[in-house]
């Protein structure tokens, strides 16, 4: 891809095509260095979109969730896009969710723009590539982000963290759910979703959410607790007045920008921890990273040591 | 906490004082200036110690394992050390697993080492602790220790990772188990353990896990699938035995070497990631951080030339 391409690729990204999106968005996965021509372009346009991170344990529901939030933005004839990333296995080296491509074919409205992004969660790629593609798709001019996570790991967290609202998708029955409080999901939550909401257990869940949330600091945002039955699309409209309601709150207290902020923020580090980590995983490959393993084997050097000798050949690439 | 004093603590845990050793892992866990003394006394010792990571969802009931496996140690007059890994919660600034309080006290027994360590889990801090810890341990003469993590977040699956065995605990009812593969966290098992294996859909799940195993690389190992109800000790026994036939099979390849050495590559990384991390929030909250992010948000920069710029600013300590 030459500096040309990659020029007019933006500019027809700006235009708002959607082939040229779709090709920014594989571009931007696959090439970092054609990442920071393209994403020069589309930080001009000055454009910001309202990202909803959407996390919870698997199978609590949350494609349903997004699918069923789809719905109901065409419904108000809403423009609405989605990210839904897939983490890389690092047994297979395949994206691990297949089943994302149907979602996105599934897609033929011209309102709604579903692209999966895949990244090796492990090496904190999925935080990295997520806030290139959110400002992709701001750049092309789609006012609002659902953003999808698989699981609940740090990866994922560090994502949903930096959306201007995030939900947390629970289902009834879940045994102990301190459990999952003491997982550090409920802290992130600007929204609860009680998925599932037809089965047994759900008033128990509901009780438990509230006292969580009447314990939260009294200046903080208090997260309503929404209930869906996401297969059928009940509680759709809830969640999006919901996600409508901490929106409104945010522009009232003047946080929008804040948030705004926090995004670029974990942005800049995801990408920086990105190159860091390459950087040592180069040092440890060559003979300078054997010689360092060796001495600290043999109890020559320190493992803190150790460290930091890595990290100071890391900054170095003509060291590497 | 002068040099003189780290000396004199380092030689009284490698003397085997159990109160010097809880001294040494608490200033481990605080101080990474005394950190890099304390380990380069350790890492002298020549001791090494078998490691097993334990991992599973919040609630699959490895706080339970691990009380079953040390009554198992003890039975066979075996010496064993637990870490018990706590995250901090971003919230509350506090630990969140006061239980395990309990757990250190009731250990009493000589042959028993239990120690819960504390750190943000969010900020990689477990996966830079958990090494140091261990060689703590190994130099004050523990032949083996079982690390426990909370959940199954990314610094969890780094630290259960770098152990000599993994135990991946799973129950009955799940529901998709396969989704639980779809997260990743099958694939670092060395041993399955079903636990509260007297529940309903204990032959599915030995059955999805038979299916799954089979699948894998012939060259693997392929992890035995034990049943457990850790609460009455059952199937202790055969888990310790099939903790004790990967490590057979590892010396028998040649392959304890290996693991050792990516213990000592996790930790080296976890280590040099904590201090870029701690570079990368100081440039973020100083002057040129903000210059940075004005810059960014203005579009006169790219988020990955602002991550480039960040970087290099975190790699000068004097420029922070």
């Amino acid at each position: 891809v030459s500096s040309i391409d990659v020029e007019a690729l933006a500019a027809r990204v700006l235009a708002g095509e959607r082939a040229a999106l779709a090709r920014a968005l594989t571009l931007l996965e696959r090439d970092r260095e054609v990442a920071l021509q393209l994403d020069a372009a589309f930080g001009r346009s000055g454009r910001y979109a309202c990202t909803v991170g959407i996390t919870g344990a698997p199978g609590a529901g949350k494609s349903t969730l997004v699918s069923a939030l789809l719905a109901e933005a065409t419904a108000r004839d809403q423009r609405l896009a989605v990210l839904a990333l897939d983490p890389v296995s690092p047994l297979t080296r395949g994206a691990i969710l297949g089943d994302r491509l149907r979602m996105e074919s599934a897609a033929a409205d011209e309102r709604v723009f579903v692209r999966s992004m895949t990244a090796d969660a492990r090496a904190g790629g999925l935080s990295a590539v997520t806030p290139l593609a959110v400002r992709a798709l701001e750049a092309a001019g789609w006012p609002g982000v659902l953003i999808e996570t698989v699981g609940v790991g740090q990866s994922e967290l560090d994502v949903v963290e930096a959306a201007t609202t995030t939900l947390v998708v629970l289902n009834p029955g879940w045994g102990d759910e301190v459990q999952a409080v003491k997982a550090g999901l409920m802290e992130v939550a600007d929204v609860f979703v009680i998925n599932k909401a037809d089965r047994e257990g759900v008033e128990e869940l509901q009780h438990d959410l509230e006292r969580l949330v009447a314990a939260w600091p009294a200046r903080r945002w208090r997260p309503p607790i929404v209930r869906t039955v996401a297969h059928q699309r009940l509680g759709a409209a809830e969640t999006w007045a919901a996600i409508g309601a901490h929106r409104a709150w945010l522009e009232q207290r003047g946080e929008l920008a804040a948030r705004r902020r926090r995004f670029l923020e974990l942005g800049l580090r995801a990408l920086a921890r990105e190159r860091f980590d390459a950087a040592l995983q180069e040092v440890l490959g060559s003979a300078a990273g054997e010689s360092l393993l060796q001495r600290l084997a043999s109890g020559e050097i320190s493992l803190p040591a150790g460290s930091i000798e890595l990290a100071a050949r890391a900054a170095q690439p003509a060291a590497g």
